[in-house]
């Protein structure tokens, strides 16, 4: 957990972020140089979030007392070779981890909780968060074998909780799964908002509305700075209910006729899950899981109250032999065609109980996340491929986004009415149109700032200020290795991934220096060897042109005679095939 | 060019593929046991282009003589690592050299060209396209210095050539780039028309529209087959016209008043260029270009009479530093956030010319190509972090397809009235929504085909039937090897990616079997050595005990030892880390 990796991307976090630079608007520099004597201002430090889809974490610093809210993962980068998911740099939590009072969780999504069973090994603090929200936690935290060791709180939005000198008051919100709340924190210096992921649904399936009231009240109240999600900032307009996507459900279902209906989704929508279970019921289909995660939430969802089934509606994946198509509806994960998920399992003719045929209409309800475009497609395709009707957002409405978009952005902004803005959840593009959606709104640019990972922003009525960096950046996991993987070793996969490996060995005499076996060459990944006698015998004979020149020159030094093997056969093998793969020339002593 | 290389996808091109499944529609069978006895059918292959977006070619034969329509390239999928380009497996073509009549071009995009250079080192058959067509053609058989010994033959859109027992005329369309041309391919057995990749634009900047009153004709005539451009069929309504673009800009370009403007475009798009240096001009700033695709096109655009563009108006990218930023418009190549291209070296500070400040406006003058979507997120990105504003598709009319949608497929279908119908160009969700719109035209399924890449149809008055199949799949191109990375190559690098690779070498004695040198344990990609002592010591352990064990056993067999070290090292790794690196175990002899 030492290593601050902050590999590949060129830029990554070290880089002083640049203010918001406005469609035509002029810079204007952010720091105040009147300080407040009476109070030290509030420190927030990003641990990510910002500049990511992914590993949301905030700390908030005031007066020796520390609190953070929210401990997320991210989800690899193409070049992130071989890694499985990416966490914050704990270094300093690690460092401060006297100071911390709590940790608040906002929702229980990965990019909110997928880092904590990482942090609860090397710190161990209290957990606050709703209770579906502990419900997903345990569960992890059962998985790492550390559940019995860490404190959990389960706190209801409205509560108001003291850790340290900073009380905390959650605030409901809607989004993509229920129980999300936003947070008011307070302390002497005055209140902050942090929205946590948020929309405004007016019709959601709980009936539980963004608590707008209280939002309005800690406006008149007067809000010293405002952190807000910023996802869908590009997005114009208002998101659409999550009611509407039950609704496209229904006339759905119905044309799938006498078909069995497959639904992919996200497994923590629950309340996506239970318009499923819900439209399923009313037309008389059993339904049956598929996907471990959405197993998981199933069971926390009903246990917690959080999802409604009648008795004998959900059937063993086991039986669904015992029904015709017109009876069956499988809920599955795979939305976002993942390789290994129950969807493209099903695609692709390897999955054990459920095979594709025309007879299957296939409904993919969630929007493929950046990056995953491709593999979605490939899923659909090949469902297609088998005959499968397949259901998808461009065409019908059956996804909406738990994000809020412009205008639900805007409309929460002139509720909160806050003296400073910091724009978070989102990457430059968001964070940029999201800061210019305040301006318009008529807040003055220098009250607005766009921070990047690892900075750490001052606060308090008078200041509104970068205030220098704290350790952060992209902590790798791999398999059970933490942080072992890092620029490095990531540079060589990239390497290996583009041309392959040639290994050059041979042995040598130690003190004479004389060739006793070898030079041979293995290659992987490089050429197809079978067909490429030629050049492994030519790269054979560089090998020993280099070692017996260094042995005439008088050279012993096993370095140098490595480095010219390396020269002589990456030469050659560029002449000839106009590719660089990894040279790796092994000397044996003998 | 033996290998028949299909690789990586697992249902690559092999499978026999389905009929259109239709929404609620029963499948029928293709098939028709009717035999014509007077003629023969015409057979149509596929060496591309299908269930793919990217190396289209069709072969058409005919008693004896054969056809080929248009020879592109593809770009490799995320997991054909370290591939350049993709290009269709040419072994039916060489095999039948001696009856193919000439190669017809339908335009000049990589995906109908990119492939021709590769092909005419095989085959040396007459190339036919439009002016612009050949000119871009020229470009790439100079480059790879073949050009002299290709016989390339200028066409006019509404000739008619004669190859063998083929007639094939020529019918101007519009598209993303100049002189697009259809085919009405002509033999005994009736009239087929391809029509290549098209739009309807009823504002063209040439002024030339689609010559719709010839697909009337011909469908008067009476067509037997027609091969439709699929990329579209998912998107209802018509595509905008190229004309919207130039408006984008008018206002775009003035809004970015005192700024210097750069427009990332694709190169190939003449018109768009045109339209930028039309705006350019009337706006008082110079134009330089960007990016060395860019200043080929536009050089063969001029000479060819494709580009007007006034003098003085372009300047050398060396004197930008001349003029102040509101003199100034560059246009670059890069709009899909490729890594080497001009406005990725911009965003990431790495162009030599080229320094990103607050006084740019970008504009990205295209849509990202599913699976670019991340890479040009980048790119945005990191411009904005420069200080830059950039517009983008999502922001404002920077783009338009250059494909028809729904409307525009349906009205051509209308016009041509075909007996049978092949949808072409797409992925299978494409082609099957594209079968669909047929459907909804009142075509009788039996009388539709998806086919796959290898597949031959037969087609005549009488006979629509698939009939069998022909060597086809994906060639990889690697540096300037064409075919000799093949799966095994690409399963090895996905391997060497993913976990890395731990080579073990020993030297042993020949015939006692001792244990001369090592093992000695190489490792890359797999941790960072200098931090994982502990595991290299306990792998190389690992090794001497596997050796020691064989050789306990009398084993001398070199390959039963090295699978011995192989299994106790990898169950080693597994059960530490949870990776599974390649292990290459090497044995010297001596």
């Amino acid at each position: 957990m030492q290593q601050n990796t902050k590999a590949s991307g060129k830029k990554a976090v070290a880089k002083k972020p640049k203010k918001v630079s406005g469609n035509l608007a002029t810079k204007k520099n952010v720091s105040n140089k009147k300080y407040n004597t009476f109070k030290s201002p509030i420190k927030i430090s990003f641990l990510g979030g910002l500049n990511e889809i992914g590993k949301n974490m905030t700390l908030y610093e005031y007066d020796g007392d520390m609190i953070i809210v929210d401990c997320g993962l991210a989800f690899p980068d193409s070049e992130m070779l071989g890694v499985d998911l990416v966490i914050p740099d704990f270094t300093y939590v690690e460092r401060n981890a006297d100071k911390i009072k709590g940790i608040v969780i906002t929702h229980g999504h990965e990019d909110h909780i997928g880092g904590l069973a990482y942090l609860l090994k090397i710190v161990k603090i209290p957990v606050y968060g709703t209770k579906l929200t502990i419900g997903l936690i345990e569960g992890k935290l059962r998985e790492h074998r550390i559940l019995d060791s860490c404190k959990l709180k389960v706190i209801d939005a409205g509560d108001k909780i003291k850790l340290g000198k900073f009380e905390i008051e959650t605030i409901h919100v809607n989004h993509s799964i229920p129980d999300a709340v936003a947070l008011a924190i307070r302390c002497e210096v005055g209140l902050i908002v942090q929205t946590g992921d948020f929309k405004i649904d007016t019709t959601p399936i709980d009936g539980q509305l963004i608590d707008l009231a209280r939002f309005a009240e800690l406006g008149k109240e007067g809000v010293l700075c405002y952190l807000s999600d910023s996802t869908n900032a590009e997005k114009a307009g208002y998101s659409q209910s999550e009611k509407t996507v039950g609704q496209s459900f229904e006339t759905l279902f119905k044309m799938a006729d006498n078909r069995r209906i497959i639904v992919a989704t996200f497994a923590s929508n629950i309340h996506r899950v239970q318009q499923i279970i819900n439209v399923a019921v009313s037309q008389n289909r059993k339904v049956a899981l598929s996907g471990r995660s959405l197993e998981n939430v199933v069971a926390v969802g009903q246990q917690l109250g959080y999802l409604d089934v009648p008795d004998g509606v959900i059937i063993p994946l086991d039986r669904i032999n015992d029904y015709t198509p017109d009876q069956l509806l499988l809920v599955t994960t795979g939305s976002q065609g993942e390789p290994m998920s129950a969807l493209s399992r099903m695609a692709f003719s390897e999955h054990r109980k459920v095979n594709i045929t025309s007879r299957d209409c296939v409904i993919i309800s969630a929007t493929p996340i950046p990056g995953n475009e491709k593999s979605v497609t490939k899923v659909i395709n090949e469902l297609m491929k088998l005959g499968a009707e397949v259901i998808y957002e461009r065409m019908y409405e059956v996804h909406v986004s738990g994000h809020a978009c412009q205008e639900e952005l805007k409309l929460m902004f002139g509720l909160i009415k806050p003296k400073y803005f910091i724009p978070v959840h989102g990457e430059q593009k968001h964070l940029v149109k999201h800061a210019k959606l305040a301006e318009q709104m008529g807040m003055d640019p220098s009250n607005i700032y766009i921070p990047d990972i690892g900075e750490t922003i001052e606060v308090s009525d008078k200041i509104f200020r970068s205030a220098g960096n704290i350790p952060a950046g992209r902590i790798f996991v791999d398999g059970i290795g933490v942080g072992d993987v890092g620029s490095i070793v990531l540079r060589d996969r990239n390497k290996l991934a583009t041309d392959g490996i040639i290994t050059v060995v041979v042995t040598m005499d130690k003190i004479s220096g004389d060739i006793i076996s070898g030079p041979d060459i293995v290659t992987r990944g490089f050429v197809y060897v079978r067909e490429a006698e030629e050049i492994m015998e030519d790269m054979q004979e560089a090998a020993l042109h280099a070692i017996e020149g260094c042995l005439d020159e008088e050279i012993r030094d096993w370095a140098t005679i490595k480095a010219r093997v390396r020269d002589e056969i990456s030469h050659l093998v560029f002449d000839r095939t106009k590719r660089s793969p990894m040279i790796l020339p092994v000397i044996m002593e003998v």
